[in-house]
């Protein structure tokens, strides 16, 4: 019995068949902590705050629903402890639908580079001896180890030694309490070879069924304690792995996709030209009446090629960590308002966009903003780029109900690119 | 024609006479961006920003007026910038009560100490060179320049030269558009001898009544400019300095008091033992029918003090500078969220507070923020500093009203003071 229940209000264009048929639909996802409609971007709220935001001003964004970051929160302050609290809905404050990931991702960035920064894309230096065990940086060997059990690491804040099997990955979120958790995977870097991707796939497929059948252990004896016998315990979603080849996407979506999930994630560190072929070959297999999430992804052009081709939830740090930085997005491409060229500039940061920050402040006060190191600046670029990215999924989705989808994407991409590429 | 108006409801104890009389009264400022009710403290923004926070959530710390720095914003944005923009509200977004302090006292600490950092209580090295030339840093001598005619100061920011008369000040000041101004000052150190902080007095009185003299010249011409002859420019508060001294504190508030400003400001940089007498010997002075502003002070017990001797306006930059760094206010003293005592602490910051804050988050949040350098901590940890420290003299105000300011003040402060100092 699923704590969410999803259903689809319309499809983008189910006349269409085979090559030409889009993917693509608006649905309405329920959860315990309330609606999302769907396709919806998720906002990303990584140690239990998205970053420079109160929940009254995520919410102010259009904001459905936000994303904790197991990884994070399981180092500090500890998931026992917010378990304590009441879980991390009353810890943050966020009274909406939350989701966390399975740790994964950051085990193998973060954990894994100590010390270092890294991108989404997994920079490895040899990949022949990255069989089972993995570093990221010659000089840094074995912070993370891979195992058959699960996975090794150091804590990039301190590096103390962790160790993380998917048993433990699934009562962490149980622990930390949101509406829908991630199955504990393993997200491999496109460079890899085809034997890692399928080594690592198989481990990924075996994880998925460890993690599906200890949540529903913990399902489980949650309702023993419960005499009302309400729906109890998290939705939880598979993931789908398998770099860039299109036989072990497949299988993946196969093999994920039979099991008693409850939705599914689409995870990997994708080259850019890869990504839409690997999202359709999933979403053509994925059984269509789930939810389906694609992780880690929300530039606009690549939004519009996951909602058209079936993905339902996005997530992304790019509009928050962007908006600290000055990178604001606007309908005619993203700007450094940090410039000095938007010193002089009275005009609003995008004339098209209704947020509070486009319809209260000058460029030149947001660029005398950042430039003074303010924090304000931080705040009202991530207010602004949250809600534009934000929006902008919502006007797909209303052009998917009207049936103008097609057309909305021409238009905005258009202006979008042009801009962005000029 | 002043275009505040300032009326007094209740005075402390106007009945005892002499010595135990004590001077506090509540009253209303009328400006041209609305009511202040006063006493009342000042929320500080600096740069055209309360650190932190937004406007709206400046309005929900229960902050009627915002004071900017004219220093920091003549160096950057640009008071011209900001004029061309329509003024420091628009701007900024603020549509309330605004004010600006001269520029005086950065001027001789920012300015002064090019590449350090000042506390209020500027460092004197050798104060027997200090009579026209003032070095705040052995190692970098002549950064700010005191001439008959204004002071010559290099920028904090990058060291360039300018060089700022009462004229400038006033001009700089018309320019930004607040609704209560003040005249230049210069604010000596408590570690002057005599004869400095007489021939530094001089200096700020002759530059007070050029300030004066400037800014209704400034007036003139921008009432000739408007057809309407409506009420325009900003109001205009002298500034009454003399250090620690009484014989010149009384000859300042009587040659401040003389002139024809609007208000009046009691600047310096205090000693805290001798506060209560400066701000006395000066109160006792200065026209009762016009408002004082006790410039820089705001901790608890200064502000109590503050009221009590008939001062109606307070600034600080403790409530947000505390706030980010995590030293937070409560009934029962200040505490640092941030040590890790809290971080298992369920309950709210302070119970006895009706603030945003502690009615949606525990201790432990707050601890888990600040360790995290989540920017969501400071912007939390200030709206609940501003709350406390607002609220606090707003609770002044209604207990002069109430005639129970005595009651509430030793009520407060005994609880509030046990737990500062244990």
């Amino acid at each position: 019995m699923s704590t969410i229940k999803f259903s689809i209000e319309k499809e983008l264009n189910k006349e269409l068949g085979g090559e030409t048929a889009k993917l693509g639909r608006a649905g309405i996802l329920e959860t315990p902590h309330g609606i999302i409609e769907t396709p919806a971007f998720v906002s990303v709220g990584t140690k239990a705050t998205v970053k420079a935001l109160t929940p009254e001003q995520i919410l102010d964004t259009g904001a459905q629903v936000v994303l904790a970051n197991t990884y994070h929160l399981y180092l500090e302050p500890g998931d026992e402890r917010i378990k304590k609290f009441g879980g991390l809905h009353k810890f943050m404050n966020w009274s909406g639908p939350l989701m966390t990931d399975s740790g994964g991702f950051q085990v193998f960035s973060l954990g894994a580079a100590y010390g270092k920064e890294l991108s989404k894309i997994i920079k490895i230096t040899d990949p022949s001896q990255m069989i089972t065990e993995r570093s990221l940086d010659s000089e840094m060997p074995r912070l993370a180890k891979i195992g058959a059990d699960g996975v090794s690491f150091r804590s990039h804040h301190d590096g103390s030694l962790h160790y993380i099997t998917p048993e433990k990955s699934i009562e962490i979120q149980h622990n930390l309490g949101a509406d829908i958790i991630f199955a504990f995977d393993e997200c491999t870097s496109p460079t890899e070879d085809y034997r890692y991707q399928e080594e690592a796939l198989e481990r990924t497929h075996r994880w998925a069924e460890r993690s599906l059948e200890h949540h529903q252990k913990l399902v489980h004896a949650s309702v023993l304690k419960n005499t009302s016998m309400g729906k109890v315990g998290p939705a939880l979603f598979g993931i789908v792995q398998g770099g860039r080849e299109k036989s072990l996407r497949k299988r993946s979506a196969e093999f994920i996709g039979n099991l008693d999930f409850d939705g599914f994630g689409i995870g990997g560190s994708f080259a850019k030209e890869d990504m839409e072929t690997v999202v359709r070959w999933v979403n053509e297999i994925l059984p269509k009446d789930k939810p389906r999430h694609l992780l880690g992804i929300g530039e606009p052009e690549d939004l519009f090629m996951g909602v058209e081709n079936g993905v339902d939830l996005f997530d992304c740090v790019a509009p928050t960590r962007n908006g600290r930085g000055g990178t604001l997005y606007t309908h005619r491409g993203k700007i450094n308002v940090r410039n000095a060229e938007y010193r002089e500039d009275t005009g609003s940061l995008d004339p098209e966009c209704n947020c509070t920050v486009c319809k209260n402040y000058s460029r030149a006060y947001l660029c005398h903003l950042y430039r003074a190191h303010e924090m304000l600046g931080g705040t009202l670029g991530s207010i602004h780029n949250l809600y534009f990215i934000i929006n902008l999924v919502k006007c797909m989705r209303e052009s998917i109900l009207n049936g103008n989808f097609e057309e909305f994407k021409k238009d905005f991409l258009s202006k979008y690119l042009f801009h962005q590429t000029t």
